[in-house]
């Protein structure tokens, strides 16, 4: 299998012994304690299941100004993005050496993790804009993802922690949400060798499905790892049971036997397109995925990132070595009139946009909550099925 | 794929819908609320995750009765136990009609469930008795079982739960703890269609691979869900990472691609022997097992039942009908030194004690803990060296 990014073995951060754990719930409850941002406890989420493995903690200002700058921290090791606990102050902390790091997204701000306070920093103004201007590729205020990095605060607390919970991730997607140790076990129980991951936070259609079965086909993968990212939704989302009731249809009727599994992480989307490319792809490789695909604007918002910046990023910028993982590169994928299937589109240069069967967002919607099902060419029976039973009782 | 029980599809009692579970959240804190016992709070997460589905929540008098007399339910559907949530009594409730259901094993005792109140009742002394009597076969308070179900007090409340969380067990055993619904998902994802189940709660030596390997063959089984009984550890214990990191390693090197999977559900165990084999073969029909082995002495303790009282059970006293899992009925298996392989003992009808390399749990225990692996007949040298790495750091 895969190894792990910089070690042998994945070195999650949870807190899996029974008895350290009881210990370190009752002495975080007597510990100073923060509520962190959102953004920093998603981080903290994916320490605990091993995702940003080796990453003990939250890094000083020095690496994440490396993360940023070249994705390179000072002892030399390889990270794609700053992953900071900023804050708008540390009144709280004071002086202590160990403190309790609290839940921003549970009722009661529940430990989520402690951390051994290694220092706390001051973050300049050129540093936030430097940072925002690698990671993002803008230091625009509109950009969701800046907006939500600025809004933390520029107090940096680092230091490794150790985490105690997933938040509400495990608790709100009991059945989805996995760990990178779990999808290890998983792989290995399975015997895949060869695994291509798929991110998506959607349900799924036709285009999707056949752009899954062309990566496993070309590259020879035994599995597929369809990984969501979960999260909060936003008004007018596919509810989480609902889209992964259509992603799980979609599996059991067009998937053979042992070569997909429905799986989810935590985290919060950071709209950075090609920075969050390689931080997909990094979090992948320690999940054992030995490819990932790429597709067209992967994780970017409005019009911030050329349409394959993404992939090219992997060699324009990515350290060379610095991962095992390879890269799928996909464009958007779409049925074909004139071929009678579903074609990558940059792959069928002869192709005018009529020829293809596209259909926008807003479309679909319409249509499912008419209670009509998309085309055949667009969206699998038993897909629509299930998205229009959800819609009708909206 | 095996049908649940008492439905087409399984009901858990999760709330699974992101906003409905913020709104329950909500409203449980301002309701009366009670602290469960910790054997309500098992049966509260069996049913959010829809191991005992189609149970809506907890019995009253007259069906935990039926359950405990002749496994039959007022309304004439099958379960083997009474599924009760007795209370030293019911004063915090009143004359409420919505409850909540606070978790007696998690630190603040967080609401565990919300309870629509159907009937709150008093359970006679004879009562509890011919539930004992009936259940555990003895009402003996010596029984582990038999004192826990009476610690609990005699004031049953009654009526339909939702299920806010999964309790400690998905928190604290993030990787092995499942739902119900997360194992019919995977089962039906590796295409498995005959599955066989296999209990545990201890870290498996060849004596047990060699059981689950007799089971799978005999019966033609595709797929083999090892599922462990995830609780709080007795001093002695193997903590939970390392029995299931000795799991996982007996799979991985013993078992073909695709062929098992590592597992674990949260419950007390009841010591309850027969009854408890009944009540473990209906959970796991209802999690898709097709096939569950039952082997000597079945959850049981001390000397209250007869070695194969857990296999008659089910042609004795099971209602005809009651569920579709059948039962691979085993004996101790152990290695043969005529035979030179793991044998059931009940088919090596010439050999004598001698004959079969036996260890007792003391003297494996000593040896790990001398840093000394058991037999090569007794344990497999990889999981024998997780368990003596583990006994070093004691």
């Amino acid at each position: 299998m895969i190894k792990p990014i910089g070690s042998d073995e994945l070195q999650p951060r949870f807190v899996y012994d029974d008895a350290e754990h009881d210990k370190l719930s009752k002495e975080a409850e007597g510990l100073p304690s923060v509520v962190i941002s959102s953004q920093a406890a998603g981080n903290a989420v994916m320490m605990g299941g091993g995702y940003f493995n080796p990453l003990k903690g939250f890094m000083n200002v020095a690496d994440a100004m490396g993360a940023a700058e070249k994705m390179t921290l000072t002892d030399g090791s390889f990270f794609p993005v700053p992953v900071m606990c900023l804050l708008e102050n540390a009144d709280a902390i004071g002086n202590a050496k160990r403190i309790a790091l609290r839940d921003p997204n549970v009722d009661g701000n529940p430990v989520l993790a402690i951390m051994d306070v290694e220092a706390i920093e001051q973050v300049s103004d050129a540093q936030m804009k430097t940072m925002t201007d690698k990671v993002y590729r803008t230091d625009d205020s509109e950009h969701p993802g800046v907006a939500a990095f600025n809004s933390q605060g520029q107090t940096a607390v680092s230091g490794p922690i150790q985490v105690l919970n997933f938040s509400y991730f495990q608790t709100e997607f009991p059945d989805t949400f996995r760990t990178a140790v779990e999808i290890r076990n998983e792989i290995s129980e399975r015997g895949w060798k060869k695994i291509v991951a798929f991110q998506t936070r959607n349900p799924m259609h036709l285009a999707h499905e056949e752009l899954c079965h062309m990566a496993m086909e070309r590259l020879g993968c035994d599995g597929l790892v369809i990984h969501m990212l979960l999260g909060k939704l936003k008004p007018g989302d596919i509810p989480a049971p609902v889209r992964d009731a259509a992603i799980r249809k979609m599996v059991e009727v067009y998937f053979p036997p042992n070569s997909a599994m429905v799986t989810g992480y935590g985290f919060d989307m950071l709209y950075a397109g090609p920075r969050e490319a390689v931080l997909h792809a990094y979090f992948r490789q320690n999940m054992g995925a030995t490819h990932f695909i790429i597709g067209r604007d992967h994780a970017g918002v409005g019009d911030y990132y050329g349409a394959f910046d993404a992939q090219t990023i992997f060699e324009d910028e990515v350290p060379a070595g610095a991962m095992d993982i390879e890269i799928f590169k996909a464009d958007h994928t779409a049925w074909s009139k004139k071929l009678n299937k579903v074609v990558m589109m940059c792959e069928a240069p002869d192709h005018e946009k009529e020829d293809f069967v596209l259909l926008s967002g807003t479309k679909v919607r319409e249509m499912l909550g008419n209670g009509e099902a998309p085309p055949k060419e667009f969206s699998r029976p038993e897909v629509a099925k299930i998205l229009i039973d959800y819609y009708q009782t909206l």
